[in-house]
């Protein structure tokens, strides 16, 4: 498996319209996407674009929200994974078991419609990391 | 301001030389560059490439190293900043001084030999953020 694009930094945040406020008006951004829920997943999602790639911010949705927890130790929001693009999501679910990472659950559809899975931040000096299958299929 | 490219996603570690294995083995990356020492600033960095931005490696250096304090709180190492890039240092710092973000520390050179400065995580979603000027100038 070779290295491929960092496709997103996803970043924690108790408010999506105050962070994208703070992207279009502090940092500049230009382009950013509409806002939507993953309700499988307890997240609100939205993808703020830089040059080369995206910011994910994450808000919490529902009550057994993966990042409320994150919140409760980081009020402010946060980094909160690195998201890394791979062309056969199963040759590399299966290369990462191999080498006796954990994965956390099971390979679901992410934010942009292609299958994902998590690495648990342990095995993976400190930083959660999505691999998700890019680009998508017909 | 106009947001620039993601530069490098600052992750912090124990050793350089075990998250470069880590990096090579388990994430496939190709290119990894040499590690220095950047003593004014307490820390070994090393640039791992992926296609579209760099993962930059911390390592404290020294006793009072601003990475050794992240590790006493996350002892594996993890996301430590994320890096975007201006046209213009001199005018960004001036941007962000507007704005009311504070601005930790001079404008200083960074690992890429440009000028760069940091910015306080609480006044920006929770990320501690580098702004560096890209590209170097002659």
């Amino acid at each position: 498996m070779q290295l491929g694009r960092l496709n997103h930094v996803g970043v924690a945040t108790p408010s999506i319209a105050a962070s994208v406020a703070f992207w279009r008006e502090t940092m500049g951004a230009v382009t950013v996407h509409a806002a939507f829920a993953l309700p499988e997943q307890g997240v609100t999602v939205c993808f703020v674009d830089t040059p080369n790639t995206q910011i994910e911010l994450l808000q919490p949705l529902g009550d057994a929200s993966p990042i409320a927890k994150f919140l409760e130790k980081n009020p402010q929001g946060g980094q909160h994974h690195l998201a890394f693009e791979v062309p056969d999501i199963a040759a590399a679910r299966a290369a990462f078991e191999t080498a006796g990472k954990r994965i956390l659950g099971p390979t679901r559809i992410g934010a942009h419609g292609t299958p994902v899975f998590f690495l648990h931040p342990k095995d993976m000096g400190g930083v959660l990391t999505e691999i998700m299958e890019w680009p998508p299929r017909d």
